[in-house]
């Protein structure tokens, strides 16, 4: 499913194939938690935008609409109308970040909703069955999410029952699939590599997880609090032990440096919710840095947001306009901001491609993070 | 500036010449209160809705960038990108209705901002000035909105106050239009109709507007809070002493049924925020009338809105997917049904010019007031 197309040094261009489509690796995920993108952004406006895949999540969906109600609209696909590859996190993080009275034992996780305090259990084999419902691309597997830093004796346990929890995943994927019905019949389990900051946990992990011979693979546990240096040694410890002929996964990750960094390190698929977050504080990307679109000085500013940008609200509207959105709480503010944020991550996914096309990606690298200023 | 086609009994059909471009009469205004549609509509949306003629709110732009602000961006079509005609209010509606501690007296009125509270004056001459720096196409004169109901002495005296103030607008109007800088060098002055529920002082006030020879009139006061009968009532009265080589704006009108009325009683032109503000609560235009996308029994209707319907919303998502989206409170849901309910307006109105068109309007009304089951 993953072809590896080319290298620079460790950084890698592929090619990755979904039961909806092609991807070009490597490449960021839009992330539309509830089944939309944040924002008022449609699935046309993510197609408009350069958005390859779309990411939503297990855990919001489960609550609301409920994943049985996703599966009767066809799924995700049916039921957002966007027709592109789709992976859905496994409900693991936002367990552990947004629910409450949360209980773990073996069997899984009993937690309490954030919606209506609903009493729920989710464990490897709920996770499987709600992402065959939403009839994903790709699923990920459930799994621990800890807290950093945590003692090494509790990550240790913790990565171990990850392991655990990954087996039953696989035998839970596989015996749903079989299902003549499924919506997951093409949907591919990807596994996750945890042990927080302690190389020789992380390590294990990965070997393990990798012995299952899964069709991707992913680094979680990071971006959750720790300096961009740690994550950066998490990945020079992990990836040489992740199989090269399987995509891989940075989760939750980042910056746009952060990006070009993992992507130097051998990381072909990036998921955040930076760019349509800081877009509905007014916080907007550009090839100069982070500009503040409340700042005063954009009052009377008839230029786009970024004069290199090709996007639809920079092809169209001013910073004048935007932050007289933004101050009078229109919406339209949130849209315009957000595609202007998605679409610069987007068209900075096609130049890291393009740079490895032509064998220039370190070059490309340096001097966008220069140009950045090494500011985000 | 306005050309008759043809009429049908009352009802007319007409052509309406402006500084951006001809339209069709009868047409509906979209409301873009301080130059951005609610629910996160934009310029290109409003085209592809079938939009002829966008309207703006004077007082919440005079306070909100600023109405210098607006200027020093190009006018209200430099700053939003919308290149069709503009109509704006004179602010006087949302002077009386939205702001606190207002003092009218012959020089205009004394209030404060609803938004921070400064203390401002507008009259006839500011308002036309900041209307000329909004650059619109259409102005509307300086108003004094009544209570409903209001002592036919009180009526009397503001009816003839309000003829003193248009005088004014008309002065001041046209001394902005001969700075060679301005803004405004195309823009049209209306003068509206008051009189409040009285006969007699609807009449006499309309003949008096009627003698300024402006390129149009309006009625005003109405859709605050009397009947439907009332307001046919009050049309019925005034039309016959409106010039008929004039459009004729019926203001803040109405339902769809109301509109067929109007129509049917030789009125031109709507506005009204019912089609969006109904949106946002999730009522939506139908055919068969207003459903309620709240309604649990939508959770699994994979059916548009209204299988009747071209818009983009329904023509891409189902009930199902928007009742979700309104429930999770995502801003997707706001955009896609305002589109929806400003489509369904827009379409009832070229739907209106058509059955003119044809000399069929009487029976497109009462088919079309029978379908709705005159619920709307």
């Amino acid at each position: 499913m993953f072809e590896l197309i080319k290298t620079e040094n460790r950084a890698r261009r592929g090619r990755f194939t979904t039961a909806h489509g092609t991807v070009e690796t490597p490449f960021f995920m839009n992330v539309a938690t509830a089944g939309a993108i944040k924002g008022g952004l449609s699935a046309r406006d993510l197609k408009e935008n350069g958005c390859q895949v779309m990411l939503s999540n297990t855990y919001h969906l489960h609550l609301r609409p409920g994943d049985g109600t996703v599966r009767a609209l066809g799924g995700l696909h049916g039921m957002t109308g966007w027709d592109g590859p789709i992976l859905t996190d496994s409900g693991g993080f936002q367990v552990f970040s947004l629910s409450k009275l949360r209980r773990i034992e073996e069997r899984g996780v009993h937690f309490a909703s954030h919606i209506d305090g609903a009493r729920i259990f989710m464990g490897p084999e709920e996770s499987m069955q709600i992402q065959a419902n939403l009839g994903s691309d790709i699923a990920m597997a459930f799994d621990e999410c800890i807290e950093n830093p945590s003692t090494a004796d509790y990550v240790a346990k913790s990565a171990a029952r990850t392991v655990r929890w990954l087996e039953r995943c696989v035998a839970e994927h596989e015996r749903l699939r079989a299902n003549p019905d499924a919506l997951n019949s093409g949907q591919m389990l990807f596994g996750i590599n945890q042990g927080g900051i302690y190389d020789a946990i992380r390590i294990e992990n990965m070997q393990q997880i990798a012995g299952l011979g899964l069709p991707g693979y992913a680094i979680g546990g990071l971006a959750v609090g720790e300096s961009s240096e740690e994550m950066y040694h998490v990945i020079d410890v992990v990836e040489p032990h992740m199989p090269t002929d399987r995509p891989r996964y940075l989760m939750g990750v980042g910056t746009p440096v952060n990006i070009l960094e993992a992507v130097s390190r051998g990381i072909d698929m990036f998921d955040c919710v930076m760019p349509s977050r800081n877009a509905r504080h007014g916080h907007l990307f550009t090839s100069e840095g982070i500009i503040n679109m409340n700042n005063r000085k954009y009052a009377l500013d008839t230029g786009p947001i970024d004069a290199n940008c090709g996007c639809e609200t920079c092809r169209n509207f001013s910073r004048a306009y935007l932050r007289h959105l933004l101050k009078a709480g229109e919406m339209l503010a949130f849209r315009l901001m957000v595609m202007h944020n998605l679409h610069f991550y987007n068209k900075l996914m096609a130049d890291i491609r393009q740079s490895l096309d032509e064998d220039r990606f370190e070059q490309f690298k340096t001097q966008t993070c220069d140009m950045y200023g090494r500011r985000i």
